[in-house]
């Protein structure tokens, strides 16, 4: 009766039972005598924690065996960093302009090598999301935001790529939608949005391209 | 009854009081109708608790008014990055070198610059912590590890670097014992040690230095 209605675009509601289980283990976590908050991260009550939450991570989108799935802290604006620091080799770059968002990762990506702005919506106050179906062959990846909340634009497609690596911000429609992970070379999402509480990162990447 | 007792060096054992009240208000923090896991970071309900978190610290060391406390993520680890990242400018650093966790902060900082090690106390596996008189002139900081877990060894006074900034890692030693802040221009700890759940990492910095 007290739960207010919590319509924010992020950080978003968390289920009651969720919140009613998390609070019932919170001083005695599954027997082990202490809170989830003061264990070990090397104690194998918390290694089936974070293998359980992977597995889940991997049935619900169906992530292939081939990819990795990594929890990580500094929410998706990190990402804006940590792809081109980590995954530069020609140090090129291939980015899509759709939003707010979507200018922070090339502004911060544009630190470390070239960004290829292929195109944009800028034009139109990023009211709709442009079609792209030419990419430079020389660039490391492809860098798309596959949700705008902002502006109220979504990919309804993905971009076909080729042999060039697709990687997508999907921080405001993870887990929202069915998506063919297969298709991306690494995904990210900030979990405050649509996965958990802010504080972690879900970020999806084949193995080869990390 | 059930609690059991964590000697471990980190995570620790947080007080029983402690859990108990965050497990009191985790379904409806003070009357908001919400956790404080799906509450705006913009929110006043949650400024206040970031403001009185912050009001804590300053009061329990005495943390002057030119000084920045910082809730930060990735741990002390990537304070080791942070600090040569954001604060080289000669590119120069003079590191202490007393342990492991010292050893890598000197690896990471490797990467960015010039690290000139003073004393090493690794000839008789880091069991005491080596005298430093003099330092070098041009360098943008001087770093040491306050205490060293591995080994038992610690800092019992202040190096004297005069002009040159000091800056240390009190990740295991923070809120053990009075420091006189002043003598620092940069203080980090990861949370897990002595003062909360892994996850945040605190720092404190003298604002003319950062």
């Amino acid at each position: 009766m007290d739960r207010v209605f919590n319509f924010s675009a992020g950080p978003s509601m968390l289920p009651l039972e969720v919140l009613k289980k998390a609070q019932s283990e919170l001083i005695n976590y599954n027997r082990t005598g202490m809170s989830v908050m003061e264990m070990s991260h090397r104690s194998t009550a918390f290694e089936e924690i974070i293998n359980r939450a992977e597995e889940l991570v991997r049935e619900l989108m169906a992530v292939p065996e081939n990819y990795s799935v990594l929890f990580l802290q500094g929410g998706a604006s990190t990402q804006f960093a940590m792809v081109p620091l980590n995954l530069y080799k020609n140090k090129k770059a291939d980015y899509i302009l759709t939003g707010a968002w979507a200018d922070r990762a090339i502004k911060e990506a544009q630190k470390y090598g070239e960004v290829r702005v292929l195109a944009s919506s800028k034009d139109k106050n990023f009211s709709y999301i442009p079609k792209v179906n030419s990419f430079n062959q020389d660039s490391d990846y492809v860098h798309i935001t596959m949700n705008n909340t902002i502006y109220g634009t979504r990919y309804t497609w993905i971009p076909q790529t080729g042999n060039i690596p697709l990687v997508a911000d999907m921080s405001s429609n993870i887990l929202s939608e069915q998506v063919d992970v297969s298709k991306f070379a690494l995904i990210y999402a900030g979990a405050q949005k649509n996965l958990a509480p802010a504080g972690i990162t879900l970020v999806i990447a084949r193995k080869d391209f990390i």
